[in-house]
C-alpha cells in the first residue's frame, strides 16, 4: 500500500518523539469505546506494544463499568446510583473485584502477552499498592448538600509505588484494576480515571492519557471550531467554575488536574473511539485531543 | 500462659530449622478445610508470614473448586463431573477464573498483606507464567479406556518462572491462581496441586508442602499404626501399582512425584486441619504428615 | 515438653518483634554474671544467634575485667584503681589487650561459630575503628576535684563505623574488644559500656542491649514496685542529678544517654543474670528491664 | 500527506522488528554512494538514530577511499594500486589516517551526535582494537600468483572489542576508522568491508549490513528476474568458484562469509543508493538486497 | 647503577605521593617541546603510564600548533596570525582538525597502548564532550580594542564529562585533540590550555600539569633567586595587573586560573623540556615548577 | 641525595612490575628477624603499605615463637620441646593465641594503620577461616619412628577463604595469627609458615614470600657461587631426598610445595634480615633469594 520511502518517512517523522519519550513512564487510562468494541481493543493493545517496544513505559488503568453491571444483573443483583455512584454492598464489590480484576484485567493482561510483551495483572491490594478510604456520595436536596454512605466505593488516600517500580523497572507493563484496600482489609470499587490520575502522579509520569469517548473540550460544544487542544491548570478551574466544562467533563478534567498536583507532566483527554488514538498521540506530531499543562 | 524461660526454649529449638532453611523456596499448595474454615485460614496466614520473616521465602499456590461450585450455582449454572473433572465449557472458565483470580486469589493477598508482609496475586497468565495444553479426561467402558473432552481443563506445558524469580527477589510473596493460557490464549483451569508441584519443581524449591484434609500416608488405613512418615520415590510408585495407595491419595502422590521429578528437593503431605500444620512441619523437629523424598 | 500447637503459639507471638526488627542492627554490650557463668554464657550465644537467623543484625561488644585482673595477678602484677578506674601503665594495657582481643574476644567468636553464624573478632584498632584519647580519672579531696593521669585508660575520640558496615553487609556478626588507638598509635583500654554506646550511636542502632546484674531502675531500691520500665532522656538526667539514680547505676545510664545522643533509638538496660535474656527483651511482649528513649 | 491512520498502520507495521531487534547489534558498514550524496548522508544518519532509538545497538564502520584520494592529489603525491590495493608508503598511510580518522570519522559523529545519540569516533588503534599484520598484495604473471609488498596496507589479525563493548553498554554508538596497528606500533590502512565482518563477527552481531552501490547478486546480471535475495554459505562458495558471482561482488560476497565465520547471525549486501535502505532491510517486512545466511 | 637499599629508598619515598593521589584524576596538557623531542615524549608517555599504573586517572589534552602549519604548509596553504591566533577559514579548520585527530592525537595514544595502558583518542566532536563557540581576535589601534572575526577560532562553553566519565571508570585514559563543536555542527580550533583547564575543572581534577617551555613564573626573568613556587589566586591576578606577569605568561596563568575557577583543586606550570618533569612534581618531594592554589 | 632524574629512573623501572602485580594477591610470611628489629620492622610495613599503595593485594601472617617464649616464662610455665614442636598443653595454646592475636597481630595492624592503609586483624577462628586438626609429633627411637601427641599443635585441614575474600574485596589488608580450631572448637597453634602457603593455595596468589634469617638455597652452603635463585618443584622434591636441602630449610621448601600444590603461583624464601626485601624481590628486576616455582 505504501511504497518503502513512504514507510521510512512515516518512521523517521516518529523519531523525535520516540527520542522524546524513551524510558519515560506513561499511564493510560483504558476504558470506554475502545474497551467495547474487539477492534479498537485490538488496535490500543497494539498501540500499548509498540510504545514498550520503543522504550516507552507503558502503565495500564483500566475501568469496567459496563461488565460489572452485566454480572450484577445475571446473579440477579439490582443495581442502584446515587449521584452517579454504585450503591455498592459487600457482595456487590466482591463481585466488582472478580469481575475487575479476574476478567476485565486478566483479558488485557492476554492480549498484551500475546502480542510479545510481558504484562502482569494486578490490583490496588497487590503489595499495598492502594490504600483506599469510603467516598460519601453527595445529594442535593435544593440547596442543601448531603454526605450520604453508598457503601464499598472508595477513593485513593495514599499510593504505595514499591510494586510498580519493580515491576517497570523489570520491564513488565503493569495492568491495574481498581480496586482498593482500607486499613481494616475491606475492598472498595474506585474509579479508574482517579486511580489512574494519582497513580500517574506517584510514578512522576510524563503523560496520563485518559481514554474516554469524546473529541476533547470545547468551549461551545454546537461550535467545532471552539476545539481547545491546551489547557492551563488555572483556566481549566476557571472554566468548571464558569459552567464553560461541564457535566461528565468536570471528572475528566478534575483527574487531569489531580494528575498534574500530584506529580505527573501533562495529562491529556484523547478519543477512545478513534483507532490508534494513544499512537497518534505519543508518536505523531498531530497530538490529538486536549491536553492539560502546568 | 508460658513463662519466658518457656517461650525462650521454644524458639531455641526452632533456630537449627530456620538456620537451615534461610533463603530457601517452600511453595504451599493451599486448599481443602484449611481454606475453608476462618479459624485455620488465620494460622495459615500467620505460618506464611513467619516463614518469610525468618528468611524462608513462601509462595502460595491455592485452589477454589468449592467457591466456583457456589457461584456456578449462584448464576444458575449447572456443574457436571466426568471421572472427576468438572466439565468446562468457555462460560464455565471464565466464572472460574474470575473467582478463583479476583475473589479466592485476592482474598488471601489481602489478609497476607495485612501480616506485614508483600503478597502479590497473580495468575499462570501474568507475563506467561503457565503455558497451558488442554487435558482429556479418560473414561473407562468395562476395560476400555476413553479420552473424551471436556473443554478448558488443563494442564501444564511448561512453566516460565522468571515473573516469580523477579518477585521473590525484591521480598514479595507470590500468590498464584491456578489458571494457564495455550498457545492462541484460550484460559484453562488447572488442578492446583500439580500447578504447585510443577511451579515447585520449576523453582529448585526446597519443599512442596501439600495441604490436604487428611494425616498423611497409611499402609493400612484401618492401623494407624501403619503411618508412613518419609516415602521413596520408588517405593511411593510401587505402593501405587500395588493398591496400598488408593483412591484420592493417588493424585497427591504423584503431584509429590512430579515435584521432585521437576526439580523439586522434597515433597510433603501434611494435614491442613491441624492449626499450624506448615509451622510445624518447617520449624519443628515434630515434623508431621508424610513425605516424599528421592 | 510443649505440645505442638504450644509451640507453634509461642512462635506466633514472636512474629511482630521478627518483623519490626528484620534488617535493624542491634548492639549488645555483654558483660558481668553473663561473661562469668558457663550456662548463661551458653545462652546469650544461642540468642545471638537465633536473632542473627531472623534477620537481626548484631554486633557484639565485650568487657572483660575479670580476667585482665586475674590475668595481671599471674604475671605478678599489681592492679590499683583510683576512682573505680584501673590505673594502667604500659605493661598492664598490652596484657589487658592481649587478654581481650587474644582471650575473651576469640572464645566469644568461637562459641558463635560453633552455633552456625560467621563472627568475626576485632577491636577497635582494626581498620581504625576506634580512635582513643587518654580519660583522666577525677579525685575529690574535699570539695575539690582533681584531674589525675592513671595511664592508658581512654575514651573514644571517634568511631569509624568502615568496617563494621563492611562486615554487616556481609552478613558477619562482629565481636569488638574495647580497645582504642590514639593519633601516635598508643592502645588504650576503654569502658565497654562506653564503647557499645558510642558504636550504637555511630551505626544508628535499633537498640543497644547493656547485659548487667541488676533487673533494671527502681524509684527506690527497697520498694520492688516502684521499678521503672520506661525513662526518658530528660528524666533520666533528672533522676541523676537528683540522687534516685546513684553508684553504679549512673555510669549505664549515661552510657545509655550517650548512645541515644550520638543516633541509637533505644537504649536498654537488661539482667543478664536471667538466662535468655535479649532474646526475651528483643522477641517476645514481656520486655524485661528498664529502656531509655527519647 | 498520510492520513492518521496510515501513520498508525505503518508504525505498527514496524513493531515486530522493533521487537525483534531491541537489544541487538547491527554493525553497518557505511560507504560507497551513500557517503558520497549528501542527500543520501543525511537519510542514512536518520536510520541510524533511529535505530538507536528504538533499542537497537549499532556499530558503524566507514571507509573513505575517494577521500583519501582527493587529499593525496591536494599534496602532491601520487597514488599507484596493485591488484586493486593502493601502494601505501609511510607518507600515505599517514594520510590516510588523517583523513580517515580526523575527517571523515569525524563528520559522521557529528552528524550523528546533531541527531541526539552520542556517537563516538574512534580507530582501530584506541585500547588495542584492531591488531593488523601486512597483507600482501597479490600479483598474477600468466598462471603465476606471486605475493607482492605494497606497504602499509593491513588485514585484520585479531579484534579485542572490550571498548566497543563498554561504549556500547553505555548507550554510545562507536564509529571506527579502518586502520589497525601490528605489534610494533605501525599503521596499517585496511579494508572497511573486512573490517566491518571481522568487528560483526567479534561482536556476535545480528546482523552486518554492507551499503553498497549495488542492488544485491544476481544469477544473471542482465536478466532483472534472477535476483537471488538469500544465500547460504555455501551456495556462496559454489558461485564464487563457479563464476556466478564475480569481479567486483567477491570481496563482498567474502567479507559475508568471514562475518558470519566469525560469529555474526547475518550478513546483507544492501543498496545504498536507496535512500533509508537501512531502514528498510531492518524494519520494513520487504526486506532489500541479498542476504547470506548459514 | 643504584644498589637494592637506594632503590627501595626512593620507592618508599613515592610512598605518600602514591597513597594521595590514588584514584584521583590528574589532567596533563601535553605540548612544546616534550612533544617534539623523541625522547622526551618517550619520558612522557612513561610517567603517564607509570601514574596509572599506581592508581592516578590520567587525561591528556594536547596541541599541535607547529605540526598544523608545516601541514597547511605542505598543502600550500598560506597561514595568517592576527594577535597571536590563526587566521582559520574552514579549509584551515579541517586541515587542523585532521592532523590533531588524526595524525597527532592517534600517535599518542598509539604509544601509550604500547606501554600497556588502554589510551583512547578522542575529539571534543565525541559524544558532545566541547560545545564551543566562535572566538573572535582583539586588534589594538592606539588605545582602540577591536574585536575581529578570524574565522573557526574558538573557545569552550561547555563541557559535557559524561564520555570522560565512563571512560575513566573503565580504567581508560581519554587522550582528547582540542577541537570544539557549535549547535550548528561547525568545527572549531580551540587553544588546548584552555580546554585543559576547561576539563580539569569539569572533571573537579586534583591537578592540572601545563607542560611548558618554561620553568615557571620569575618576580624578575633575569634574577634565578626570584622563582615562585606557589601563587595564590590572588597574588596570580595582581601580578597579571601590574605586570610582573606579562608577556607568554599571561595566558598560561590565566588557563591555571580558569581550571581553579571551574572547580580543579590545583593547577601547576612545569617545564615539559625536563626530562620526567610530570613524575617528579607528582611523586617526589621535589615538586617542580610553579603552582597556582586556592 | 639522589637527582630528580635518578629517582625518575627508579620508578620507572619498577613500572613493569606494578603493571604485572596489579590486582594480585601476595601473601607475606612475617616472621624471623624482621619482626625482633624494631628498624627491619618499618621497612616490612613500609614495604607491604607501598605494594597495597601500586595496587597489590597483601595478605599477611604473622609468626611469633619467641613472643610466646618470653610470654611464657613471664608466668613462670616451662616450654618443653619434642621434634622442635613445643609441647602444647591448653594453658599454653591459651597463651599462645592471647601473645599472637591480643599482642603480636594488633602490633602489626597498629603500625600498618598508622601508614595510612587499612589493616585488619583475625585469627583462623573468625568466621571459620581455619579448621584444624592435631598434629603429632614425629619422635625417632633408632629407625623406628613414633607418632607423640604433644597437645594442642596443629595442622591446617581446611581454609575458608569466604572472610578474607571479602576483606581483599573491600580494599582490606587481613593480618592473620597462625591459630586454627577444630570441629569441637578446641583452638591449636600451627606453625605459620604452612598456615602461610595453604592460604596462598587457597587465594591462588600470585606469590608466597616467606621472609627467613637466610639468603636462600645454596647447592653447597660453603660456596657462596652455588646459590641458587630459582628451583622447580621436582629439583625441590629431589634436593630434599639427596640431602642438599636439609635440617631447618626443608620445613621452608616444604611450605613452598604445598604453596604451589595447592594453588599458589611462585613461592620464594626470601631474606628478611635485608631491608626492604619486600620491596626488591616485588617491584625490581634484582630478585632476590630462591624462587619455587612450577
Amino acid at each position: 500500500m505504501f511504497s518503502a520511502e513512504d514507510k521510512a518517512s512515516v518512521l523517521i517523522e516518529a523519531l523525535p518523539y520516540i527520542q522524546k519519550f524513551y524510558g519515560k513512564t506513561i499511564v493510560v487510562k483504558y476504558g470506554g469505546n475502545a474497551m467495547v468494541s474487539d477492534t479498537l481493543k485490538e488496535k490500543v493493545m497494539e498501540d500499548i506494544a509498540l510504545l514498550k517496544y520503543v522504550g516507552v513505559r507503558p502503565v495500564i488503568i483500566h475501568g469496567g463499568g459496563p461488565e460489572i453491571t452485566g454480572f450484577l444483573k445475571k446473579v440477579g443483583k439490582q443495581t442502584s446510583f446515587v449521584s452517579g455512584l454504585r450503591v455498592t454492598d459487600e457482595e456487590t464489590v466482591e463481585i466488582a473485584e472478580m469481575v475487575l480484576d479476574g476478567k476485565v484485567n486478566s483479558e488485557i493482561v492476554n492480549l498484551l502477552n500475546h502480542r510479545g510483551v510481558k504484562a502482569v495483572g494486578i490490583s490496588g491490594k497487590d503489595a499495598g499498592l492502594i490504600r483506599a478510604k469510603k467516598k460519601l456520595a453527595t445529594v442535593y436536596d435544593g440547596d442543601d448538600a448531603k454526605k450520604v454512605d453508598i457503601g464499598y466505593v472508595g477513593e485513593v488516600e495514599e499510593v504505595d509505588t514499591g510494586l510498580l517500580d519493580d515491576l517497570i523497572d523489570h520491564d513488565y507493563i503493569p495492568v491495574i484494576a481498581p480496586i482498593g484496600v482500607d486499613e481494616e482489609g475491606a475492598s472498595y470499587n474506585i474509579n479508574a480515571d482517579y486511580v489512574a490520575a494519582e497513580i500517574a502522579g506517584a510514578l512522576h509520569a510524563e503523560k496520563l492519557l485518559l481514554l474516554t469517548d469524546i473529541e476533547g473540550v470545547y468551549k461551545d460544544y454546537h461550535d467545532k471550531d471552539t476545539f481547545i487542544s491546551t489547557l492551563h491548570q488555572a483556566e481549566a478551574r476557571e472554566y468548571i467554575k464558569t459552567g464553560i466544562i461541564e457535566g461528565g467533563m468536570i471528572p475528566k478534567i478534575e483527574a487531569c488536574l489531580k494528575a498534574l498536583d500530584a506529580g505527573a507532566v501533562k495529562a491529556h483527554i484523547i478519543d477512545g473511539r478513534l483507532a490508534h488514538s494513544i499512537l497518534l498521540e505519543v508518536l505523531t506530531p498531530q497530538g490529538i485531543g486536549t491536553q492539560v499543562v502546568r
